[in-house]
C-alpha cells in the first residue's frame, strides 16, 4: 500500500492543471439563513467531464510512463470516474476501457463514448463489477486506475481542497459526500497539512452508510449492492482510503433518500446550479445536523453535474 | 414619451449595486464547437431573485420619491418583473402590487409572496392583464412600474450589457431573447454608446414572433394570447422598446418550440447551469442560423432561472 503525500498532491497539482478548471465558489444567502452556517459550495459540477473525479484521473493518466502508452488504462466505476477517465485518456490519446454497471445513467455512458472511451456493462454489484473487470484488465494489459484505491487519483482530488483553501479565508469545517472514499481522502490529505485545524465531516446516504459504520466500528465494512438516489455512493471504502478515513475524518454522519432529494431541489431552485444527488448529501446532512455547523464556516465540495435529465429524482416513474 | 439616455443607464448603475449580482460570465468548449463560435454566457439566472428584472425594479423603487413610498408600486407581469419588484420593494420596506396570469409557473407566485409582494391574478392574455392591472393601480395608487414600457426599467436593464462589455474583450454581437423588449432595449441604450459597432440581435419564439413581425413591417403588432414554452416573452413592443427596437437592432430571429425545448437541455446538460425556456431561445437561434455567428465573438444573455421543477418541458405531461 503506497500511502500519497503531501508532495504528490503538489506534483498532480502542477501535472493537472492544463487539463483542467479551477472551479468558482458560489454562496447562496437563503442557503446560510435556512443553515445558520457560512456555505462556501466548491462548484466541481462544472470541472472538466463534469465530476471532481477528472483531477485524479487526469493525475494518473498524464503521469503514466512511456512504455504503459500503447496498451492504456482500464477501470470500473459508477460513473464520473468512467467518464473522468476517458476524458484524460483522450486528451493524452490513450486508449481507455471502461467497466460500468448497466444500470449507470445512460448521460455518463453517452459521455464515455463521446470522449473515446470503450464500455463493457457488468451487473450493478460490486462483485460482478470486479469479476467482468477482472477479464477486461487480463485481456487488454492496460494499467488499472482504481476509482478512488490509488494513491495517484488520491492525490489528484487533494487538488480540490488546495484550490478551496486559497478561495475561502478561515474555513472551520469541509464536507464532502463519501462513497469509496477518494475525495474525503483527498480532502484529508490536503488539509492535514494546510490546514490542521478545519474539521472534515463526510456525509453519507442513509441507505449505503457502509462507511459510518466502517468509522463506528475501527474496521471496513462492505456492502455489496446497496441501493440509493445518490448513484455516485455505492461503493465500499478500501484500504488507502480507510486510512485516511480513519486518522483524519472527524465524523460520518448520514441522510435518508428524502432528505438528499429535497436538499438537491433546493439547491438547483435557489442557486440555479445542475448537480447529483450525491452532490446533495452534505447539505441534507447538515440540515438535520444543524446544531454542530451554525455559525461555521463551512466549505462543501459539490462534488458533480451528471445527471440524468430525463431521470430526475422527482419525476413521476 | 420619456426616452432614457446613457446617463440615466449610469445613474441607475450606481444607484442599485448595492441591491445586486455583478453576475458571472460563462463559457463552454463544447458549445463554441457545435455553434463554430465563442459564446460568452451573461449568467442573470445567478441574479438576485432569479432574472436580470431586477436591475430595472430596482433602480426603480430605489428612485423613488419619498412621498410614494406610503403607497408603494405595483406592476403586471409574466412573473420575472413581478419577483423582481416584490424583491426591491421588499428591500426598501414600501408596498408592492401585482397582477399575475393564473397560468404563471408556481414557482413564481411562490417568490413574490416569498418577497412580500401582494398577488392578484388575472387570465393568461394581454387585455385581461391590463383590465385587471387598471383596477388595481386606481384601488392603490400605487407607482406603476411597468415591466419594459419604463425609462427607469429600461436603464436598469442597460447595466447588464455594461458589465457584459467590462467582462468579455472585442465581442462581435450580443444577443438577448426578446419579449416587450426590455432587455433589448437596455441593451441597445448602452451598447449604441459604449460599442456602437457590436450587433445586436433579437431571438424570439416562432410562436409569439410579433416583434420579428414588427421590425419588418415597421411598426408595432401586437398579438394578444401567444403560447410558447418561454413564458417570459409572450408580451408585446410598446413605444418605448420600440423606439429602441427600431433603430438599434440589427435584426431578430426566431426558433421553435422543439429548438428552444433542445437548446435549454443542452445547456443545462452541458454547462450545469438553471436557466429559464425564455433564456435557451438565443442559442436556439444561433443553432439554426450558424453562418451568420460562425468565428464571432458572441454574447448570450441567459435572462434567468426562475424554472417551476416539476414542470420542466421535457416532462410527461
Amino acid at each position: 500500500m503506497k500511502i500519497p503525500t503531501y508532495d504528490d498532491m503538489l506534483a498532480a497539482r502542477a501535472r493537472i492543471t492544463p487539463h483542467i478548471h479551477r472551479t468558482p465558489v458560489l454562496t447562496s444567502s437563503f442557503l446560510d439563513d435556512l443553515t445558520g452556517a457560512e456555505l462556501f459550495f466548491k462548484c466541481e459540477n462544472f470541472q472538466k467531464a463534469g465530476a471532481f473525479k477528472v483531477r485524479g484521473a487526469c493525475n494518473a493518466v498524464f503521469g503514466l510512463p512511456d512504455d504503459m502508452l500503447e496498451k492504456g488504462v482500464a477501470t470500473h466505476s459508477s460513473g464520473n470516474h468512467a467518464l473522468s477517465l476517458s476524458y484524460a485518456a483522450g486528451r493524452r490519446g490513450i486508449p481507455c476501457h471502461v467497466v460500468m454497471p448497466r444500470t449507470a445513467p445512460q448521460a455518463k455512458k453517452d459521455a464515455v463514448i463521446g470522449y473515446g472511451g470503450t464500455i463493457t456493462e457488468c451487473e450493478p454489484s460490486t462483485s460482478s463489477r470486479e469479476e467482468v473487470f477482472a477479464e477486461v484488465h487480463a485481456r487488454t494489459g492496460a494499467d488499472f486506475v482504481h476509482p478512488y484505491n490509488d494513491a495517484r487519483v488520491i492525490a489528484g482530488q487533494g487538488t480540490c481542497s488546495a484550490e478551496l483553501m486559497e478561495q475561502v479565508e478561515g474555513l472551520d469545517a469541509v464536507v464532502a459526500p463519501i462513497g469509496g472514499g477518494g475525495m474525503i481522502s483527498g480532502t484529508c490529505l490536503t488539509l492535514s497539512h494546510d490546514a490542521p485545524d478545519v474539521k472534515i465531516y463526510a456525509a453519507e446516504p442513509e441507505q449505503a452508510d457502509d462507511a459510518a459504520r466502517s468509522f463506528r466500528a475501527g474496521r471496513i465494512i462492505a456492502d455489496d449492492a446497496p441501493v440509493t438516489v445518490a448513484d455516485g455512493l455505492k461503493v465500499p471504502l478500501k484500504d488507502l482510503t480507510w486510512h485516511f478515513v480513519k486518522n483524519h475524518v472527524t465524523n460520518i454522519l448520514t441522510a435518508s433518500e428524502a432528505e438528499i432529494i429535497d436538499a438537491m431541489k433546493l439547491i438547483w431552485k435557489r442557486m440555479k446550479i445542475v448537480m447529483e444527488p450525491s452532490s446533495a448529501v452534505p447539505l441534507a446532512m447538515i440540515l438535520k445536523n444543524r446544531e454542530i455547523f451554525a455559525g461555521k464556516r463551512v466549505g462543501i465540495i459539490i462534488t458533480g453535474g451528471n445527471v440524468d435529465l430525463d431521470a430526475l429524482p422527482w419525476m413521476e416513474k
